[in-house]
C-alpha cells in the first residue's frame, strides 16, 4: 500500500454530512498526520467546512458533485439517481481506479452496499460481500460478520465470511491465527441449523493455516469475547448486534436513574466521577464505530450515519489500518489456500477409502 | 382454574435439582399462599429437604420416581429413557390428567419440550409450540417469542406465535389489546426476511380484535419496549436472548471494574450503594425466571436450570398467574376468531372484486 495513504471520502454521507464528516477526517489526519483524502460533496456545503480546517484542506483534492444519496433512498433508487456521479458513488470509485486506498461514508447502509458491489464487484471465489463489525467485548475486540448485509445465507458463505473474518482480524488485531466461531443456538455439534452444522463441518475439515476454527458460540460469547470472530448469517448478526446496542442503552438508562434517586446516590456519583468516565468510555459506541465491506475489490467503510466528529474519525483510521495491514492481499491468499485445500480434502477420502477398504 | 391452584414440580430438574427446587416452591407458597403441590422425584433426595418446609409438605404430594432426566441427555434419549416413569415425565403428565394446572420443571430445555410435545400434543389449529421469554424493558416487561424451541418458522408459524405471544400478554399484563411486533432488520415493509414480511402482511389483513400489530422492530427495540410482544423465529430469537445476558454481564463487568479503579470511586460507591441495590434489582435475570411453552394442550414453565431459591419461585408464580389469568382459554379463543376472519378475509376479496370491477 501507498505511503502516503489515501483515503475517498463520501462527505455528504450520515445524518449531518460536512458539518461532521470534515471535522472528523481532520481528527483522523491529527492522529495518523500522513493521511491524504480526495473528498466528494457539494461545494458550497463542504468548501466551507473544509477553509475551517487548513491542515485538512492542504492534504484534500475536494470533488464537486450534484448528486447526494439521502439516508432513505433505496439502494436501486439510489444507483438510478446517483451511479457515476454521486459523491457516494464517486468516493467508491476513487478505490476502483486507484487513486485511494480505501472509501469511508456515512451514508444510507443498503445505497453504499449496493454502489460498491455494483462499482468494485466481488473478490475472486467470493460470492457474496459481507458487512463485518468491531465488537467490543470483555477480553478486548471482535469481529462480527455478517451484520446484515444479506438476509439469509448457505453453509458455502457462511465458510467464506469466517475466511473474510480471519483475515480481517489479522490485519487489525495483529493475530497470527485467529480463533473464530459460527453463531448457533448451542455449543454441541447436533445442535442448531443444518447450514451451520455444515459450515462447521467444512471449517473442521479443512483446518486452514491461518485460522483456528473453535466450534459454535452462543449469543452471550460475543460480550465474552469467547472467540475472535463471530460468523453468522446477515439476519440474525444483525439482530445480535442491535440487540446488545438497545440492552446497553437500557442500563445506562438504569444507571442514569439510580444515581439520580437519593441525594446520597448524588454524592457518590461525584466522587466516583472519574470511574463513570472510564465507563462511559468502555461503552461509548464510537469507539467501535465502522462496519467494513468485505469481500469486494476494494476497502469500504461504513461509518454509523448518526455519529460524531469522534466517530468518524474512528472510522477513517480504521479504514487507514485495513489497508496499511493489506487486508484485501490476506483474504486474497486465504481464499486461494482454501480452494486448494478443498482439492486435497476431496482427493483425500478417495484415497483413503481405496487403501483401507 | 381450580382454586386452590395446583401446580406440579419436577423435583429433579436444573443444575442443583431439589436443593433449589424445594425451597423455591416453599417462597413461592409464602406469597400465593392457596397454590397446592404435586412433586416428582427421588425419594431419599426430595423427602429430606421437604421435611424442613413442614409449611410447603402440608400441601404437597410427593410421588417417588426412579428415572430423573439429566441436563445434558439428548431429547431422544431423554424420552427413551424417561416416558412414563421420569420426575420430568411425570410432572407433565399431572397437567394432562388435569391433577395439575401447571408443571414447572428447571430441567434440560429440549427434553421439557420434546416430553411436553409427546403428552400433551399442541391445541387445535396450532402446528408448533414456541418458547416464550418475559424481557425486561425501559417501560416494563415484553414477551419474546419463540426463544428457541424451533429453528426456522414459517409464515403461518410466526403468525402462530403472534396470537399465543398476545393471548399470554392479555394473561400476564393485564392489557386489552397488546402491541404486537415482528422481530426482522429495517422497519420499512420492504426490508428483511420475506418471511416475516408475509406474516406482517396477514398479521395487518386479519387486524384480529384482541391485538394490535404495530408492524416490524429491530433488535434495539427489545430493550426499549417498543411493544408487549415481539415475534421472531427461534434461532434469531434464542441469539438475540443470550446476547442481550452476555451485553448485561459485560457491562456490570465494566460497573465493577470501574467502580474498584480508584479510592474515591470506591468511597462514591459506598454512598451510592443504595443505588446500585436499584439496579442490581432492574438487572437481576431471576426476576424475568421462566419461559413458557406455548401452544400445548397445558401449560409448561421452563425455569434456568442455573436459578437459585428466588428464581425458582418466580418460575412459580408465572405458572400461578397463566393459569390463573386463563392463558389456554385466551389461546383457544383467539384462534379461533383468527380461524373465522381467515374465512371472511378470503371471501371479502371475491366479493369486492365482484362489487367493484
Amino acid at each position: 500500500m501507498a505511503n502516503p495513504l489515501t483515503i475517498s471520502i463520501d462527505a455528504m454521507g450520515g445524518d449531518s454530512g460536512p458539518e461532521i464528516v470534515v471535522p472528523g477526517s481532520a481528527l483522523a489526519l491529527e492522529r495518523k498526520p500522513h493521511l491524504r483524502f480526495h473528498m466528494f460533496g457539494e461545494e458550497e456545503r463542504v468548501v466551507p467546512v473544509l477553509e475551517k480546517h487548513p491542515r485538512l484542506k492542504e492534504v484534500t483534492q475536494f470533488h464537486h458533485c450534484d448528486v447526494s444519496i439521502s439516508m432513505d433512498d433505496k439502494p436501486s433508487q439510489a444507483l438510478r439517481r446517483g451511479r457515476w456521479k454521486s459523491s457516494m458513488w464517486r468516493a467508491v470509485e476513487a478505490v476502483k481506479h486507484d487513486e485511494a486506498s480505501v472509501c469511508v461514508s456515512a451514508g444510507n447502509t443498503g445505497a453504499l452496499m449496493a454502489m460498491s458491489k455494483f462499482c468494485l464487484r466481488t473478490l475472486p471465489g467470493i460470492e457474496r460481500p459481507a458487512m463485518a463489525a468491531i465488537w467490543p467485548t470483555l477480553r478486548g475486540e471482535s469481529i462480527v460478520l455478517d451484520v446484515g448485509a444479506n438476509v439469509g445465507a448457505g453453509s458455502d458463505q457462511l465458510v467464506e465470511f469466517a475466511l473474510m473474518g480471519g483475515a480481517m482480524a489479522r490485519a487489525l488485531f495483529d493475530l497470527d491465527r485467529p480463533l473464530v466461531g459460527l453463531l448457533n443456538i448451542g455449543v454441541e455439534e447436533i445442535k442448531g441449523q443444518e447450514i451451520v452444522r455444515e459450515a462447521g463441518r467444512i471449517l473442521r475439515e479443512v483446518d486452514l493455516p491461518r485460522m483456528h476454527y473453535h466450534g459454535f458460540v452462543e449469543g452471550d460469547d460475543l460480550g465474552a469475547g469467547t472467540v475472535d470472530v463471530v460468523v453468522t448469517e446477515g439476519f440474525a448478526g444483525n439482530i445480535a448486534l442491535k440487540t446488545a446496542e438497545g440492552t446497553a442503552k437500557q442500563i445506562s438508562a438504569y444507571l442514569r436513574a439510580a444515581m439520580n434517586r437519593t441525594l446520597l446516590a448524588r454524592i457518590g456519583y461525584l466522587f466516583a466521577y472519574q470511574a463513570f468516565d472510564f465507563l462511559r468510555e468502555k461503552m461509548d459506541p464510537r469507539n467501535a464505530n465502522g462496519a467494513v465491506l468485505l469481500g469486494l475489490n476494494g476497502v469500504v467503510i461504513k461509518s454509523h450515519g448518526g455519529t460524531d466528529e469522534e466517530g468518524f474519525a474512528a472510522a477513517v483510521e480504521m479504514g487507514h489500518d485495513m489497508a496499511a495491514n493489506g487486508l484485501l492481499d490476506k483474504i486474497g491468499r486465504d481464499q486461494k489456500v482454501f480452494a486448494s485445500r478443498g482439492d486435497e480434502a476431496q482427493a483425500t477420502p478417495a484415497e483413503g477409502s481405496s487403501g483401507v477398504s
